[in-house]
């Protein structure tokens, strides 16, 4: 019936940009991954869930502002009721939907972990995809910051886990709330200066790439960078600006204190670096918002400490700003900081593999009341390139040998050849039935191909005799590398391929696979 | 920065139709249901293979014949360039593009395995999502009915390695070649008689819910169902209706000689039931396909007997059809035979859980050559329904019990508590602190609502003697629903809830842990 298709016009067989098909290696290796971060989640107390990948776009609160159509950045299409439905872009604002719709079913608090593809409708780059896998803990309807301080240790013991050696990543954790506090204080609250607050978050959030000077003159004039591209400032004074750059430097002092092991109290939290102005901006920065991001930065250090999280693996970092508009409180960022090099010998650093904070107003949205949530996402996919990187025993050795292949030398014994792998895979070996339309050599080559460890032959003289050839194929490949004049030459000839009684097939078999582990 | 929100309008926090989420239980049981269908098509030498969820519409073929927008059963968006993009239907038509794309690249004859959801932009009903699960597996380059007879038995061992027993299940087989061949002896081959073929094709199909009688109205004039409804028929004269009954029939017998364990020849192949009239189509049957089709089902059921599945597993039935255009050989369909009953006593019938069959034309949409291709495709959601339904070991139990809970009775002691549960954790024991702010008892009932075991408490008395109490929760349970006359109630009570020293607080736990399994 589908002779017909061969006129339509031939169809490209490609995949859009910033897609990618993934080979069983890369799966295999994906799968023991998010079984460690599974495992790890689920010590913590977290439970699965799922939701689907297509949610109502005003769930997902993807409208862009006075216009009817979604946000261009995610993938939307219209339903049958004209209503608006969108791939989910990240697993935070479907989780969001789902506490709400459940909430007086759920355990509250409600600890849950999920894993997989969100969807970008982006402009795709190198390592940027439009899908991508996540890993996220969420914990709603827990106020406490220990619920925060959780997150971290979690996230610290996970990338641990998972052959990240303690020293070769930090969990940096900051305030959004003493950030809003800095904005307040220097004369940037409101929402007329959302824009200018962003600019000062951004020039923050570029601290540890350009350091401190950097962040100096994006916070005030602007700053050109080595190829002369100029980026314009936040236009602070120099007054505001020597106020950010105090704070970020305060709080490293707080850091400091907490290293030493001293006992903490909230009146220690704030001190301001005496290499930076005491100015008039540090009375105004007495704001509520301010003094609560500081003690709970106070607090989550000194939980941190009571658990034996260390600077070493978790600490308290002034630049970390995390771009989603919605948190509330503490953020997270979780960063490799060891380096290895590409295959041309140019160091590669992998940054932030994932990130996280408390976003208490997003449940919210739902309910019309506030509901207190905090929770850590891991890029999967771009930590999962670390790993390959660095070799880690997670995904190093995942890749599995192919089955025994049973070749067809005669095409009128096929369901004999057919016995004989049926026989093999109820004794629960992998094995499979040449089923292409080549000769021996050709038979032999798709084994190889298939890193197959052995290959089953029985040509008419072995059927004559109701006997069948065993090939070990890892054995046959290092004597065709060898020379004749090797002590063993015969004897390794003769384990390379031998021949046994029909009925010894599966056992022989076995002998082989044995042979290679 | 987000107080602004709490003016915005309500989100509502529901799903769009068809679309669900999925609770800690049945991701559990899915995922095992999963690793035992993967073992299976491991063991038959298939490899894992993953293609994103997104592909071009044209790559997918839905176009609607002489229109520009996508066919309405699929999610499909524009990208920025102006090309539909579509969420994949299947996991057949990605596979396709894969191994068009990958050609010189992949071992050939290509044995793959995937699973993943897929989309249908459809009317959802009960039992109906928008989002499903398919388990594919596909052996791609092989022109052999060796490949077709090689996913039936895959299909049947992967049935009964998920619990479902030898009985309760059948594959059935069919052959669009013998279909074709019967539409060509009467008159209904070609282009033009594509509605016609459909409407015959259908009827056909609904041999297993409406017998011959129901069928042969079908074929014929048309059929009024019980509740008066009026379906047209094909029209088909007496003399063609006869004819296809009469296919039907022959195969029917066929089987019959098969089972009796009779060598097998393919002039054996076709003989009519007496029992019809062997009038003039039986002669033109004597086209091709027809000829081709019966073969192939012989040479199926050859191989099949060799390996030994008999009927009572996979047999040949005439009235599998498979809805999907593009098949062209051999096609199957996994059947559960068995009946449940539901909660109100009414018998459910699973029905097919699964089919597949040989698409040599969909990887040559392509390559502008045809390419053999055969596959099977499990529906994951309707088979995971009918394993609950017969409690199958592979998806009972999957559910995990809850983690041990460190209650939090003084909140400046917070970081001591959580020093509790970081013990725990390291000693490899599930463990949460109460993150939460309700009192003690509603702090037991949230360690109940997770399924905890047991609960660590420590209150003021317990602290200043350096103690912490092991609250048993599932002996707590049962001491409550006990009378106090039970001989053993103190020694109970003592087990359900007893102080140790902080130090043996993890030995202490486990022992608890160990009481219940």
């Amino acid at each position: 019936m589908n002779d017909q298709k061969t006129n339509a016009p031939r169809a490209s067989a490609k995949l859009p940009r910033g897609l990618a098909d993934r080979g069983p290696a890369d799966i295999a290796a994906t799968e023991k991954m998010l079984a460690a971060i599974k495992e790890s989640y689920e010590l913590y107390g977290f439970e699965a869930v799922e939701t689907p990948f297509i949610e109502f776009t005003e769930a997902l609160g993807k409208f862009l502002p006075d216009q009817d159509r979604p946000n261009e950045g995610v993938f939307s299409f219209k339903d049958d009721d004209e209503s608006w439905l969108s791939l989910r872009y990240d697993l935070t604002a479907p989780l969001a939907r789902y506490v709400a719709e459940n909430f007086d079913r759920l355990p509250k608090p409600y600890r849950s972990y999920r894993a997989g593809y969100v969807f970008r409708n982006e402009k795709p780059g190198p390592g940027r995809f439009r899908q991508f896998m996540q890993f996220d803990a969420d914990t709603v309807g827990a106020a406490s910051v220990a619920a925060d301080a959780e997150m971290c240790m979690m996230a610290a013991d996970t990338l641990e886990r998972l052959g990240i050696k303690r020293g070769d990543y930090v969990i940096k954790v900051n305030n959004r709330k003493v950030l809003d506090g800095v904005m307040e204080a220097i004369g940037l609250g409101g929402a007329e200066n959302a824009g200018r607050r962003l600019t000062v978050l951004r020039a923050i959030d570029k601290f540890d790439r350009l350091g401190l000077e950097g962040v100096r003159h994006l916070l005030g004039p602007g700053r050109k960078d080595e190829s002369g591209d100029f980026t314009k400032g936040a236009g602070l004074s120099e007054d505001q600006t020597d106020f950010v750059v105090a704070v970020i430097h305060s709080a490293i002092a707080i850091q400091g204190k907490i290293v030493g092991g001293e006992a903490y109290g909230e009146a220690a939290a704030f001190a301001p670096h005496p290499q930076f102005p005491f100015n008039d901006y540090f009375v105004k920065s007495a704001n509520v918002k301010f003094a609560e991001g500081i003690s709970e930065l106070a607090q989550i250090k000194t939980i941190l400490h009571a658990s034996g999280y260390g600077d070493d693996r978790i600490r308290i970092d002034p630049s970390v700003v995390r771009g989603l508009e919605y948190y509330t409180g503490p953020v997270f960022e979780a960063e490799l900081t060891l380096e290895v090099q590409d295959e041309h010998g140019h160091p590669i650093r992998f940054g932030s593999v994932g990130g996280g904070g408390r976003y208490d107003g997003l449940v919210g949205r739902f309910r019309g009341e506030n509901v207190p949530a905090t929770g850590f996402s891991i890029g999967v996919s771009r930590l999962f390139s670390a790993l390959k990187a660095i070799s880690s025993p997670i995904v190093a050795g995942a890749a599995q040998r192919g089955p025994v292949v049973v070749l067809v030398l005669d095409k009128a014994e096929i369901a004999r050849y057919q016995g004989f792998v049926t026989e093999l895979r109820n004794a629960g070996v992998k094995a499979e039935l040449y089923l292409g339309s080549s000769g021996m050599n050709a038979q032999l080559k798709y084994a190889d191909k298939r890193g197959s460890i052995c290959a089953v032959i029985q040509g008419s003289n072995e059927r004559s005799s109701g006997e069948v050839a065993i090939r070990d194929l890892a054995l046959g490949a290092e004597l065709a590398a060898s020379t004749k004049d090797r002590a063993d030459y015969l004897e390794l000839r003769a384990k390379a391929q031998f021949s046994v009684k029909e009925t010894e097939l599966v056992a022989a078999v076995r002998d082989v696979l044995a042979r290679h582990g």
